[in-house]
């Protein structure tokens, strides 16, 4: 199963690709973040995140993706900004008819480590543990878009 | 000139197609609401809302869509429902290659009736004389709606 996890923003959306063939076997096939500037129109940022979504999803063929929930306790400009984009990638992923799975934070933190409360470097270090990883992976953006894969991979029933 | 004015919310989108030849001769088209099922996943709710506005845009063929700034004073929560629709309705005018012009709530207050402190209501009776209507049209986010498209034609140079 391939599994596209997504760390979505405005101004930079990560990105990860895993394939599971079974819960314990989780391979990484690429990660990354698409990025917009953050002077230009706001419809020309939600194209640039749609083009290079719908790229990605032609060429690595996701079966499932997953997406952190919103999460309302930052500040509401932040959540405006996150929304929208959110919203134009939920809108593409449903274009090309792909389930789309939403986890709240502390259930990404069950799943990868157990803890509800574990912080960011706990959880990037249980992403390079399970994609067997030399380095964490670089931006955080796409450390918590692998994060969300791995989630799903270990959420679902196999 | 057509204008499409755009009310954006997650369970119930407003909108309004107006026609000027100039400032002062403007003639509604029509006006309506794409609504959404609350308990229906996200993605078929973004879905709705992209596949009626296509259907709108097809039919009234707009030059060009008005829509409110996201306003930051309400609660989280709200920003958040907007937000996503908002970034899906912003993907869709864009995929269009339709102009998306933004206007917050006071410039839209101020463009109806001069008064950037105006009432629901005041607003509401002008989009009735602008437009010219026996009645306030209803509900009213499609009133709203029709203001942003008044408060367009009433910003642009002529």
């Amino acid at each position: 199963m391939i599994v596209l996890g997504i760390d979505p923003g405005l101004s930079l959306t990560g990105w990860g690709v895993v394939e599971a063939l079974c819960r314990d076997k989780i391979t990484l096939i690429q990660y990354g973040c698409i990025k917009t500037i953050p002077l230009a129109p706001l419809i020309e940022r939600l194209q640039i995140v749609h083009n290079d979504l719908q790229s990605i999803i032609n060429k690595y063929n996701p079966e499932v993706v997953a997406i952190e929930e919103l999460f309302f306790l930052k500040a509401a400009k932040s959540v405006a900004s996150v929304g929208q984009s959110r919203g134009a990638i939920a809108l593409t992923v449903s274009m090309n008819k792909i389930p789309l799975f939403e986890y709240n934070p502390r259930c990404v933190k069950i799943a990868l480590t157990g803890y509800g409360s574990a912080d960011k470097h706990q959880m990037q270090q249980m992403v390079k543990t399970f994609l067997k990883l030399k380095e964490i992976p670089k931006p955080d953006d796409a450390a918590d878009a692998l994060a969300m894969a791995i989630c799903h991979i270990n959420t679902i029933k196999w």
